[in-house]
């Protein structure tokens, strides 16, 4: 792996905030803090609404539950203003940064074989315990 | 101010998050997650000891109480693993946003005037109520 000069998480892609509305909080960056948003997108499969507020040099994903069994609905009844959920680091070769991250004992939240994520690219979730209480997804995104 | 076409933040300059020991959280950027970090840095006049998790397009930072007056003990007693505290965004003029800002009826934590914020740069902060529980702090910086 040339472990040691190798930097393994690239850019921050972005950092996802959950919101009980996704339409008022954009209006908010938009309004309020001038930035650029995207229209509202829904991801039926991963049980949210999202938009994007496009920054110069990462974004911010305000998501929204979307369904009963949405993944964040529980969170949002702890945290009914809503709050900071993850962040999102970009990696080159997911499976070379599994191993690495077995090799150092740091733990992946389910089965260990990284998903589709909702941006369609394959992703892992880091337990927040290791992290400062902090979740963490690692996406692979290639040049 | 010529808003509209006016993009009032810039890049994320950085995610701060609150961790219980910055040696120990920085290590595991460094060796779990391949990230360059910088050398301690002790900000006594802010109550805190920060690392740098240096990444391509932004930075994290990661702060830890100094002294027993330290703003961001009561953060830790709430959450002792640590956790996400604020995003900071760039801005060019911070007197223009605050004008902005009071036209749009957003609250400035504290009196309103930019204080001198851990970078040495005129800082202000928003009211978390106001942006989904989400602490914005908005910090000047000219090219």
């Amino acid at each position: 792996m040339g472990w040691g000069a190798f930097i393994m998480i690239g850019k921050i892609n972005h950092i996802a905030i959950v919101v009980p509305d996704i339409e008022r909080s954009a209006r908010k960056y938009h309004d309020v803090l001038g930035a650029k948003i995207s229209s509202p997108i829904k991801l039926a499969e991963h049980g949210v609404r999202v938009i994007f507020v496009d920054l110069e040099n990462s974004k911010i994903e305000l998501m929204e539950p979307l369904g009963t069994d949405s993944p964040i609905a529980k969170f949002l009844q702890k945290n009914p203003l809503g709050g900071m959920h993850h962040i999102c680091f970009e990696v080159k070769n997911i499976k070379e940064v599994i191993l690495h991250l077995q090799k150092e004992g740091a733990g992946i939240i389910g089965d260990g074989e990284p998903k589709i994520g909702a941006h369609g690219l394959p992703v892992i979730f880091l337990y927040p315990k290791d992290f400062d209480g902090v979740l963490i997804e690692l996406e692979e995104v290639r040049d």
